[in-house]
């Protein structure tokens, strides 16, 4: 998942109309809910998905030639999959590429670092001495041109959390920390990788973004051993690095969300929609960012379309196009569904890894709020909890500020962290039954709020731009 | 550690005489061991020791710049420690470098592999369809002339075990493996990678050997993630990989044995020698293997030599040279002591990471059980026990081949092949406590070695190759 959406906890609480019908959930699409919940638990249709995404197509950055087999891919497994409808939706996106990376220590301590680019990163060779700053706050604090030759790097080091919730510092540092850095005058940046595996040496990429009016510079994050080394080499006295990237924006390119239907029964036109993003980085496999949220959904989605009846509404799964390096899946979907807000019932997107579904939440007004707890009745044999926490995703943060009505599963994100971005992030990280129980909570969700009586809140609302 | 020398138990029971004089340690030495024990245990010397040779020096690959500086580096820390006698002994070897290394899939699933280069594999490009073999036996039993034009992949999983004890078939992949597929025609080799880390996306290199009269071709080993995508896309069908490595013999270069002694007071001729070695791979900051066993020993010397009394004989502490590629430095060592192998009351070195030592054993023939006896009493507090396995570890086996006596301090290594030869041999692996408890073991041992009244064995005799 992307930076910015990450813990968008929007609590979309909207005054209900008195006069509003009250939303409810008919007992027999409850007693079907059991039914898929048990046959999703017992089903590996999700891990054959991830396993088949992650090998065949591997690594998968938006506008690459992989990127393409994964769109050619999802529609081939929609297709098999038995959905309604498979269509291809366009996204134009920028592409980015990274071509090589090196860093290195100069002078009597001279050895190599492990570092990798930030998306969106220049490429360049700079060297210059390294200033240490413990946090973000602290590099925003540093006089003005005390940072002209140097190289900036920012230490912090990720907190491990359920919630992932220390994400949140380090995607600032990511995220605003080259900008801050270059207004000082630096000519490099560099952070300890926003991850809380404290002892690989895979370095978390991931984008940055240059505020108007700056010159990029080269910026990349060390891996965590390596921001260790540097740490104590800077304890030691002056000390001195080169960086060295052959990266580059490669001009535009277009890519797809690969959309698959099952159709509902009766109002075929309403839609729950649930989705994960297809894209990856280019480090890793892209297994639990987000082939996990690819395979979930449309799993889901199937075990749903396999039923004898289906739900009233249809089942929307999405396969997000370019999630990583622009959100631009997400904001053409908002685009180009500007005008049907009200028909999206409710949403969800899996992008947080394949760890256990231990919450539930939805952004439903009063009217929906005894449908919101028939849902979580039917997930608690999940171990899934009410919570008041989450949000839509980031997928669907330009949708949800349109205000089409989100809903949110939880995951254990303890070890998220660990493998996001990284060259790591490959398929021997997914639990299986952990998958499975994703699937499970997809689908009864999924099936229950398509088929509810009443709706969850979606109404137009004026834009709200997506926070980044 | 080196791949050959990893198990070489020496079960080196030279018959007693039945007139030799028993060995045995006076009372009052036991006492000093008994204090020394405690001092160790609260000492952060040796950890000292590794952060500043795997921070100020960091990857040290025999030849190197950065081996030359650690020479140095080595040099003064023996002078800073207070050892008696400081002294290089010059080690001939032969130059390896690796400058670039990449591995790919082609075709429809393409994308790139993660592997190193074995340490003595010649660079060039090769291309061709991979064949999976489940182990080394198997790639033995393939049909003559069955991998022309094919590169061959040995997919062996190694198993964890506390004395490292499957090493045995990932080493033996390694190092026979790729004669063995060139024998049947291959143009390059494949292993997963010798190690237990199953998830983590670090390749493990090391030295392998080409046999007299073949021609040697590429040779690598994939991260452990990568060695199960490759198995998964070979089941799928014909896979195609290409591999590039730039990797080349660069001549001869001289580098150092650096040798620190704490002389004895009364024998200070004969030596009790401990050590380990200087240099490491390439890829990590060789903190596991082998700045531990150079920080433990050197640490028990300077303890050892802080006593106000110095034990009869003589601590000899030795750094040993190439003994990742070559094992240069054992081998002139052996090779310069040749004629004072009598002299050498016991001899012990520590090259399997920082883990806690958990039995000992010598070679010492009947005569001086009670002694070796009397030791592993004085390693009890230590939670360490007696034990017939081990043997005297790799820089030392020339000269145990030539009749040196030797002990073992096992360690606990159920972690050592999760890093060892990989990027993830850094600092953070090593557990200072843990650390402190082998300076303890190692303190005891060569003090009361050194005290004893009466030898370990060791006796000139014909010479045995190593093992290769």
């Amino acid at each position: 998942m992307r930076f910015a959406h990450f813990l968008l906890a929007l609590a979309v609480a909207l005054p209900a109309s008195a006069a509003q019908r009250e939303t409810r959930i008919p007992d027999a699409s409850l007693k079907v809910a059991d039914t898929l919940r048990q046959r999703a638990l017992a089903d590996d249709t999700a891990w054959k998905l991830v396993e088949s995404l992650t090998t065949e197509v591997g690594p998968r950055p938006a506008g690459s030639a992989a990127d393409a087999r994964a769109v050619k891919w999802a529609q081939a497994k929609f297709k098999q999959l038995g959905y309604d409808v498979v269509r291809l939706e366009p996204v134009k996106i920028k592409r980015w590429v990274r071509r090589s990376e090196r860093g290195e220590v100069l002078g009597a301590h001279a050895q190599p670092l492990t570092l990798t680019a930030l998306g969106g990163s220049p490429g360049g060779t700079v060297e210059g001495d390294v200033v240490r700053f413990a946090d973000f706050a602290s590099l925003e604090k540093a006089a003005e041109g005390s940072l002209t030759g140097k190289i900036a790097f920012v230490d912090y080091r990720m907190q491990r959390a359920r919630d992932g919730s220390d994400y949140r510092n380090g995607s600032q540092i990511r995220g605003r920390g080259p900008s801050a850095a270059i207004r000082k005058g630096a000519i490099g940046f560099l952070m300890r990788s926003a991850g809380t595996d404290h002892t690989r040496r895979s370095p978390h990429t991931g984008a940055t973004r240059f505020a108007d009016g700056l010159t990029p510079v080269p910026s990349a994050a060390l891996a965590n051993p390596d921001a260790d080394q540097l740490a104590r080499l800077v304890a030691l006295g002056a000390t001195r690095v080169r960086i060295a990237l052959n990266t580059a924006w490669e001009g535009e390119a277009t890519s797809c969300n690969v959309i698959g239907e099952i159709r509902g029964r009766s109002k075929p036109d309403e839609v729950v929609l649930i989705g994960g993003h297809l894209d990856s980085w280019d480090l890793g496999t892209g297994a639990i960012d987000d082939g996990a949220g690819i395979g979930i959904t449309m799993a889901a989605g199937h075990l749903i379309g396999q039923l004898k009846k289906h739900p009233a509404r249809t089942i929307r799964v999405v396969a997000f196009a370019n999630e990583e390096h622009g959100l631009d899946g997400g904001r053409t979907y908002a685009e180009t569904q500007a005008n049907n807000i009200v028909k999206h019932q409710l949403m969800s997107e899996s992008d947080f890894g394949a760890g256990r579904v231990y919450a539930f939440n939805t952004s439903a007004p009063e009217h929906a709020n005894a449908a919101e707890q028939q849902i979580a009745d039917a997930l608690k044999p999940l171990g899934i909890e009410l919570t008041d926490k989450g949000g839509p995703g980031p997928d669907l943060g330009p949708i949800a500020g349109r205000g089409a009505a989100w809903a949110s599963l939880l995951q254990d994100g303890t070890d998220y962290f660990d493998y996001h971005h990284t060259p790591d992030d490959t398929l021997d990280k997914i639990d299986p039954q952990s998958l499975a129980q994703n699937v499970a909570a997809y689908a009864v969700f999924a099936y229950l709020a398509a088929d509810a009586e009443g709706d969850f809140g979606s109404a137009p609302k004026a834009v709200t731009p997506p926070r980044e």
